[in-house]
């Protein structure tokens, strides 16, 4: 993987509008990996310079992609107690921890979805908004449990549908929503379930814009709010003022006006007193500051 | 007006989805007068029973709309006090106070917007949801006062569009969101003004879905809510479950899968505990209960 390669790569990451941060951040690993195997380099510690370079450019390329931001620091770190290989062995252990990263990503991936199926159970009707990656898998492993699924449009790009039409694959009853209509609707289910962009170090919940109405409009209904997502989604601090992306207005589809400024602000953030469990890899959790936790799985 | 007239008028309200209340209550009042001038009848008694008549139909056609029901049953019990007339007079003056109740109902929103517009003053950034014809009359006497509006698009129908066009007519400054992006905005705005399709007896909002959304995320960020709307849109009272309409699905745009249940409730409730002010045309109110009102009006 050279250098013109890798820019590419890069360029790729930072317009991706697609992947979630988990498929994104196992995808940089992945070019971690190659390049540890394939960068030129007459020494170790060259070797290790590069490939800490090209590691801060990928951070670097998605700030607010927390599992990017794990994923990646932790590969960094463990470069820096490799000094003692020989080139050989560094470029094929350097490339395996990239590849422990990915392994590590995909088995938390599947530990919280069991974790959320167990917790949820049969014959639910669940509310979601917007889709994730992580609720998907688990409407798949519920899809013979009696469970019916809510679900919005997820405008300006309707990804709702998506979403819908894979539900209608697996025969699971579903109902699709405006997203004006989620507060008519949270009344309906007995639980909420969220995937996350990211979690705050108090709990908090960054996740597509209306997450937080769908968590209001289920507070007042007594209708409890499940997050499920993997721990490498956990920011470990906010630098500075939190910044939600803004995506291009044109994804409205609106005409332009003279004096209207048309607004497409990706994110909004849902306070942790508005959630009722965050469900990892390690359990399903009452409080939403991990320092605190209490697991608490079914039967315990 | 013979009888294939009036079922034709019958036929376009009960159809009708673009017109408010109000003007649909004038409308009926309207079609009443030229009844009143028209219908064949050869006595006092025969005039006043084919009147009744469609009346009822009418107040038939549109149950939820408070407006229809309140103005029109005004009317109706007027009638009952005309027989010492002469057929001729009662013609005229069967007219004469249908075309009272659609003066009263025009002066009525005149002296709401007056009211509102009043009550907000100068140098506001004010956010609303959907289209309320009188909000958008507030909005008009307000754009010489430094206003500043966040307009949602409103799906299925997106009207939030045509209000962000007039507003650009009006040199209003305004932000157009998606209905999603309300948690965000409503931090960002001094105020919340919401037009009413109807008030419950307790204060409580219907209005387009939405709303109810909108009112809990104001009040999670200490926004204040102000209602705005005439006393003829009180229902004064809701028989059995309050049935809220829904419209056709194909509205959202999208197209059927098998398994997926499209829904489209036009209208969702803001409890009265949600709404700071309700502004009517006899002033500003602090309770949504009219019995118990407080009248509150700026320096009083």
């Amino acid at each position: 993987m050279d250098d013109l390669a890798f820019e590419t790569a890069l360029n790729e990451l930072r317009a991706d509008r697609v992947l979630g941060a988990s498929e994104l951040a196992r995808r940089c690993l992945d070019l971690l990996a190659r390049s540890a195997q394939s960068v030129p380099a007459n020494e170790g510690s060259e070797l290790l310079g590069e490939l800490t370079r090209r590691c801060d450019c990928l951070i670097a390329a998605r700030p607010s992609m927390a599992p990017i931001q794990n994923l990646l620091a932790a590969w960094r770190s463990s470069l820096a107690r490799l000094d003692r290989f020989s080139l050989p062995e560094l470029r094929s252990v350097a490339a395996d921890k990239a590849r422990d990263g990915i392994r590590q990503s995909k088995q938390a991936m599947v530990k919280v979805v069991e974790n959320s199926v167990e917790y949820i159970g049969s014959d639910k009707t669940i509310i979601t908004h917007s889709l994730s990656s992580t609720v998907l898998a688990v409407f798949e492993k519920l899809k013979d449990r009696n469970t019916r699924v809510i679900v919005t449009e997820s405008r300006p790009l309707n990804e709702g549908y998506i979403l819908a039409r894979q539900l209608s694959d697996w025969d699971i009853s579903a109902q699709l929503i405006t997203d004006a209509q989620l507060g008519l609707f949270a009344a309906r289910a007995d639980l909420v379930l969220l995937g996350a962009d990211s979690l705050l170090p108090d709990g908090s919940l960054i996740n597509k814009s209306g997450s937080y109405l769908l968590a209001l409009a289920a507070h007042d209904c007594g209708v409890p709010l499940y997050v499920c997502c993997e721990s490498f989604k956990r920011r470990k601090e906010v630098m500075g003022e939190l910044e939600l992306e803004e995506m291009e207005a044109s994804e409205l589809g609106t005409s332009s006006l003279p004096g209207v400024r048309v607004r497409n602000i990706y994110f909004d953030i849902t306070p942790a007193g508005l959630i009722d469990r965050w469900i990892d890899e390690a359990g399903v959790h009452a409080t939403g500051i991990l320092s605190e936790e209490t697991h608490r799985m079914p039967g315990q």
